[in-house]
């Protein structure tokens, strides 16, 4: 099959890899139909990961259809439709029982990390009644994609972290993929403004179109200001943190309010000041974390029931058979105003009549074999 | 001045009372613009609440304009634009302390109860800096009128007791005016559907238009059966009641999810079934409270915000000369498609001539008195 | 083996009856080595239980020792010592993932109920991963039985489901296994009362000296009445209801305080008055519930941390064959001064010597053929 | 009257100074009977704390007896014993009603502050009602006096902000006075274990004595490495950091456990390192804040109901006029073994006869112009 392999730091390549198999009764196979690539896939691609080794195919956000289960798989059978999550969990240990199955003692985020993912043809998914979720008919595959990884972690890490309730004022610090996710799902606790600042015209625009009552450029360094005038001096109820960099980090404990949250969401690399010295005084929470996903079946309440449109952040498409080029589009999402790049599998369009070809004799002789 | 006076059970006048005065240095005294009638007050006219005794002034909803203060007033000049609270606290009672004004040791719902109320020309608001609340410019009386009672009602007995959270299934059992109020602050929650149950087609027809996504008409006793169906038989995870009758006690119960949570809205003088033989295997939560009108502030922030509209729920306008004529309408809420009516003492309209001038000529003395 | 056999209202026996085996990968099969009577088992026995059918093997509280595996069990192996909980759950169900195991879709209590139970020689332990626990070395058996449910349900539907915090007057009403269990749980939260109200003196000097701070023995209808006299007519805090009955179910309402919670325990089986004419002034929340047991590692580190000994709970030990006579001890509770009666299945001292020849004879068969 | 006032860094006096009478009617005098000194005083003397100019006087915890009463004062009356809060709060701003009455926007901590404080003979405490508690006849002044600041602070800020329950695992960087505080107020939640930190063997061993269950002398370094030895590698849930040193600040973070939760107490001056891409991947949350002692009603139950007695807190007791030796004593605490001074203003012990004459002439000339 095809897939996404990680040779090393600066080299991905879309290799032929054998299928994947069954190697626990709890384990399924999936067969992907649609993937997306996630910032941590670039820092993987950068070599910042160094729990991803040589070889492993990369990518940890996917639905698909049910290919194969193990005997002690019990909510899906072959044909499945289902969104993976990004996190593995197998529902026992005494994190999954204390309700953090991201740090799942035989799990958390492993797919695309230390086990093979989601940017191949098929993929083994662990301890599968907990990892997959059913995809109701009505939602389509795109729009589910979405549920994977980035809408739990804005709808998790961000927005729940951040203890945010109706009338509010909420500040966005960064409007990539991760902090407009968050921005739709702060929209569920019915802030009275939700500002989002950012340095991309583009993304701006766009967090406008998707909710944001106010959004500010920071190229000019104001924000601060611009926020503590907007706020009658109190500064923000809840901040969230979708950067990552320490001027960011900075900037979210300046405009905090008293009482008021900071959750930090992504994937650290480096230490960032915190300033006690005026925090202290306000009475200020701080949250990290990863996602659980545990809201999965929430969101697609949501989705269902009109209140949430994940396919806003979905900017382009391309057959799987291109993901390396969407790679480099990913890699330069700012100046391509790319926020999420839907892959195709189903799509053979940017298959030659050769890859065609080989394609349906594998899969016949696969079908074959299985008889 | 013009007050409704309560004369024991089955009657009510727009009698001329004397105007009151400051008694405690902690006091205001608010000339009324908008008053509005509670169910509370057809209650109190039927004689049903005997703390209220004959020569009452009733009423406990009303925004004005601050007409005097007491030397311990902070937060409040004369000529500032404000909300009454139904509820008075003093703000430093055990019960204040706690987060529970509405059982505040000195105050609770006095207003129009144990206490001259608001459906007056004038009304001696105790404790002020606790029980009123500054209108912002840019909201207009009418909508802010609605924060006195049945928004926060609605919005704190109602919804934030429910525990709802987004993606969930809410059922509000009873269209009336709480129940409406309920229905508008639920959304700041983002269920996935919320399904409005009542006997009225007016009110069901208006529920829909102010957001429920399913309505049901219980004429044929079908309810419970058509919300199993709705919810594939697991039940809603929030149910709020709101009309206080047997019946729909016991309906609420019925339809509870696994996990879920029963709010009571209303002022209950009898006692109701509790079927702990169905309800205790479903870890179940019931809840049911005086409001303490604590989210006053983030409903004024969540309507700037353009979050609330609840200006939604005014069905009729009327001079505050015609309350008794307003009275009748209320009782027959139902057949004259009445949520609230809002009883303007701004307006002239209603006044004769005669009227108008006796009216011009005491304020006039009434002003020159105070100098 | 030996095994406690339901056979229609009124009717158990002490059967010879076939040993379980592994029906699938996550299932256990545990030797028990102590077992207990619960409450509930004397309601089967009356016929109160329509779930269970004749011919179940009841009991649902054992510890032991792991017998054989399912290949899909992870955490545990043949020789591990276990507790076995009451509760059945498959970890990725619905309402397990939400956190509510004891309405788990494919378990939740049925151990005992719809599945044979540990009043056995041998149990099958279905989704073994989430069903058991390892007993630290240094924690004896008899005192972890104690966690296989009455603590759990003491502390879970009790203790905490009642939202009380240090500093708080509690009232527990009921004095029998588990209301005591709640008292010991309930000292984890350090209240500044705990008042245990019963109608047996034993009981009542039993919660004495297992931290009640204060008694009342309610023969004379005048726990209202002290209550409100020890509480300077506030009323108390948490209201933890252990009895069932009717009457007391009207107790805890007559004497919880403003913003107080009342935790209901046990399993229903009629329907109780809510007086909701004085309890909706008093902003009041109303638990009840199926025990999740999820705090069974907390309560295993608090035993190890010395705040708890769940052992003051026992007050009889019999072997195993006398279990029928046990039943008949538990059965008059009251008279006999019985809590918790351990029933021994190692102990061998009522055995004949001719069982104990049978026994010996059919565990080498036993062995013989398993090889 | 005699009071410590602040003269610039460096310079504290035990000076003759007017006695403060009622600026507002909200204001109420107290006869200051027993003080301490804080750590926070010491940062005073030392210029620290630029919001204290000179002249002022300091301390902010003290009980006395009500000298005179504001006639907006409700519930304290002439002759009333009581504590005196730390925090002014004035119970109806946005802060005081959102629960944080700490960042009161009249009050906070101000007291020994921005206005005179609890050092002296006089206090005048703004908002009586919200600023004072009554201290109930059978707890002791001493036994009061830590609930002034002390225990608030260790309950509040470190222990409840940690989210520290039974069964967990929690450790306490720093066993000063505050860090004491915590370790009493700890053991109200029932952890498992309480593993207390310091470089002070004097301090260490109070420490096991007040209830810690395991000691560790930092002076080795080996602090983190025994830790996780002791948690098996996990780390512990909780952990209270009452140091303020950017090594202790570290510590915590090296400690933390998946899902845990660090509670930061202490005035810092200065920022700390935020080890983010150690702890993002371990759901953590990080809390600091200012004391609201609003919990100084739940302490005094807790204390009446034995499971409480901060009278531990104290290692010495001088008379008022030993003041100035108290501070050089507590500015060597550790080497002195101080924890907390009581400095009795009843004594008149240190009074030599002429001052003595002057006492009682001065307080007779008092009692004489009030008539």
């Amino acid at each position: 099959m095809k897939a996404v392999v990680y040779h090393g730091p600066g080299v991905i390549k879309l290799d032929e890899t054998p299928k994947p198999s069954l190697l626990e009764a709890t384990d399924a196979i999936i067969r992907v139909t649609k993937t997306t690539i996630c910032g941590t896939d670039l820092a993987i691609l950068k070599g910042g990961v160094p729990s991803v080794s040589s070889g492993r195919i990369i990518g940890h956000e996917g639905v698909g259809v049910v290919e194969a289960v193990g005997e002690g798989v019990r909510h899906f059978k072959v044909g499945d439709k289902v969104i993976i999550s990004c996190i593995t969990s197998c529902g026992s240990c005494e994190n999954c029982r204390r309700g953090i199955p991201s740090n799942c003692v035989d799990g958390g985020w492993i797919l695309g990390n230390t086990i093979d993912g989601c940017q191949a043809e098929f993929v083994r998914v662990p301890f599968a009644d907990n990892g997959l979720y059913h995809i109701p008919d009505i939602i389509g595959e795109e729009v589910a994609l979405m549920l994977s990884d980035i809408v739990p972690t804005g709808s998790e890490v961000g927005v729940m972290n951040s203890d945010v309730q109706f009338g509010d004022v909420v500040a966005i610090v960064g409007a990539g993929p991760v902090g407009l996710a968050a921005l739709l799902a702060v929209q569920f606790f019915s802030p009275a403004k939700v500002i989002v600042v950012d340095l991309d015209e583009y993304r701006l625009a766009l967090a406008a179109k998707l909710g944001a009552t106010n959004i500010i450029n920071n190229r000019d360094g104001q924000a601060v200001a611009k926020i503590m005038e907007l706020t009658n001096g109190h500064g923000v109820d809840a901040a969230i943190e979708a950067v990552g960099h320490p001027l960011t980090c900075k900037l979210v404990q300046e405009i905090i309010a008293v009482g008021g949250t900071i959750a930090n969401i992504g994937v650290y690399s480096q230490s960032a000041e915190l300033h006690k010295e005026s925090l202290w005084v306000k009475n200020v929470t701080i949250r990290m974390g990863v996602v659980n996903t545990t809201t999965i079946p929430l969101l697609l309440n949501t989705i269902l029931g009109g209140k949430l449109d994940p396919g806003q952040l979905i900017t382009h498409r391309m057959p799987f058979g291109e993901i390396i080029k969407a790679y480099e589009l990913f890699a330069n999402a700012g100046r391509e105003k790319a926020v999420k790049i839907v892959l195709d599998l189903n799509s053979l369009q940017s298959c030659s009549e050769d890859d065609l070809v080989e394609r349906i004799v594998k899969r016949l002789l696969e079908q074959t074999a299985a008889h």
